[in-house]
């Protein structure tokens, strides 16, 4: 079934919504943790749930090398695949063959790649990756585009924004060709060139999406330019369908999308720190290899209701990162998810009560003052 | 608080017993997951105790190494540090630091090696074993051993032996000369040598122990060897304390020494077998990277009822197995803590109801048919 999306509230251009998927619904503003080979990394779908994720993202390119649409189709699907009952959006996984540089070759069909996995030629079209995207049976599936590189000119940003919206059209034609089992978001190319995104968005409107992304930022360009392109663009997007800002972010770049009307996240970032030790507080991040937390029998945070928190102490989780302890990603990443989803908890109660501007403000100036002193 | 032991039933040799402990008592026989970096790899406390493991084992000798006793002591003890609330058995470091054979120099006041970690010189004697374990405050702790080398003739295994008596007489003063946490089981030695494993026992049993365990099996020996040591050694120590089998072992090593009176096991094989993919199953050990399970949606066993074979299939795991996901390695994990915990509690049962002959028999015979076609 398509998405429906209804608004239960709004707060300057933020809005607190509800959108409706054959698993379920779930609150906007969202964040989407990453489950890139059908598993959030560490993280069972149990604790998934406990910690309020509501939806998760999957990587179509990395399930396509490994383990292959066969082996998801014959478990009904990634849901069933990965043990996970909620909504899965896929990506259409343009962005990682793009980063792929010099093993591609792209043309008007599609891109062919090496597979990193075995050598092997790889074909993505857009039927392609709408094929895959169909077998994993997600309940939002993504538009295969063609990744603008950063930074381009006006003319490579056009060039590739056209060439991005004729394989809009393409998946969305082989998308709903046959019943699907989900929708399929459009996704606005263009740069950093703000009128190449608002054409971008006229090509789209062409065709009925339930949901439009904004695609080619979180690249490198600057918080500036970034925030420039969505309030040059969000404005134009049909007020009535979800927007979902493609691999943002930081929590303040996250507060900030909202603050700007941007309903949907995902970002490897809290799962990836986690990983790497880097772990989100109130008062910023720390790295808890560093040697001053060796003795600190404190919590994380100690206004975290996390797990980690509740049972563990800094040098705990210190001393399990050294030892490259399983536990440790493990605890850590259930810090850091919790932090992010709480955050979007706090989003969403400050939109219904309508205090946003002062908590964002509030917020965001905790944050500088962090990074101040860090 | 010294462990007391009860016996509540026995078939032929084997002893339905309860162990009681400053953090709890346990049911024996009884397995032990091995927690080496105060972490039993991949798990939480809470899944431990779901899976019905009632005592842990911690290594004194990776602790010692790291965090190091300060650190641990600063949270109360091991328990603390690693949010575990059950009882915990910590081995003296002896077994590690004589495996690491070159790095090493023995004298008759202990051992001092080289630190793997950091290169750094580190002793420990028996005092110092028993100083490392009072700072993790184990409810069991273990004498310092000379841990036999195998192959060994029988003036070496006899030399070998006397020292580890005169160690343990030292690891026992040390230990009881303050109020302990816990109690200090000696440990049998005497290599491959019935008449040096009843001396050694005869001198242990000049002091006062709550359990006495058996050491320098698991090291290399025969199957015939090692039963063989077992029937010459057990009946002749003491009834009414429990009694340790280290380092053991397979399923059918476990059943075997339950039938001759054993109470308690630890080893890393459920746990290391797991991270290579390697699950035990009614029916055999299989192998979860073999291409057989690519497409297979079955769970790992049908009869098996653990949470990963409630819900995922062979083809999942192998998948997170090739990528190197981390939570193949829990599912895995759970799996085969799962069949070693219900194996004990089979064994209980068939104590219990005084079937344990014949149900041992059946198990051994189906062991030895599925190894027969494997």
């Amino acid at each position: 079934m398509n998405p429906r999306f209804t608004i239960e509230a709004t707060d300057g251009a933020a809005r607190l919504g509800r959108l409706h998927t054959a698993h379920g619904e779930l609150q906007t503003p969202a964040f989407m943790p990453v489950g890139t080979y059908g598993t959030v990394k560490a993280m069972t779908p149990e604790e998934l749930e406990g910690l309020g994720a509501q939806i998760i993202l999957g990587n179509t390119f990395h399930l396509l090398l490994r383990p292959g649409p066969r082996v998801i189709a014959a478990h009904g699907g990634l849901h069933g695949f990965m043990h996970w009952q909620r909504p899965i959006l896929t990506d259409s996984g343009g962005f990682q063959v793009f980063s792929l540089k010099s093993l591609r070759r792209l043309s008007e069909e599609g891109v062919r790649f090496r597979s990193p996995v075995d050598g092997s030629e790889v074909r993505l079209t857009p039927e392609d990756s709408m094929d895959m995207q169909l077998a994993l049976r997600s309940d939002i599936a993504m538009a295969l585009d063609d990744c603008t590189e950063h930074p381009a000119s006006e003319g490579a940003a056009r060039a590739s924004m056209e060439r991005s919206m004729r394989w809009a059209e393409r998946s969305h034609r082989h998308y709903y060709a046959t019943e699907p089992p989900g929708g399929l978001f459009g996704i606005v190319q263009g740069g950093m060139h703000p009128a190449l995104r608002l054409a971008s968005l006229e090509a789209l409107l062409r065709l009925d999406w339930p949901g439009l992304a904004v695609g080619g930022l979180a690249v490198g360009e600057t918080e500036e330019e970034r925030l420039g392109i969505l309030e040059g663009l969000v404005p134009h997007m049909p007020a009535q369908r979800p927007r979902y800002l493609m691999g943002v972010g930081r929590p303040e770049d996250i507060v900030a999308a909202v603050l700007r009307g941007i309903d949907m996240f995902d970002c490897v970032m809290p799962t990836r720190h986690a990983r790497n030790g880097h772990l989100f507080t109130a008062t910023g991040v720390i790295n808890i290899r560093n040697s001053a937390h060796q003795d600190d029998t404190g919590p994380v945070d100690p206004g975290c209701e996390c797990y980690t928190c509740r049972n563990y102490s800094r040098a705990y989780l210190r001393h399990l990162d050294r030892c490259n302890e399983i536990l440790g990603a493990r605890l850590n990443t259930i810090h850091n998810l919790h932090f992010y989803l709480a955050l979007m908890r706090a989003l969403r109660e400050a939109i219904r009560a309508g205090t946003l501007t002062a908590w964002a403000r509030d917020f965001l100036a905790a944050r500088r003052a962090a990074d101040a002193v860090a």
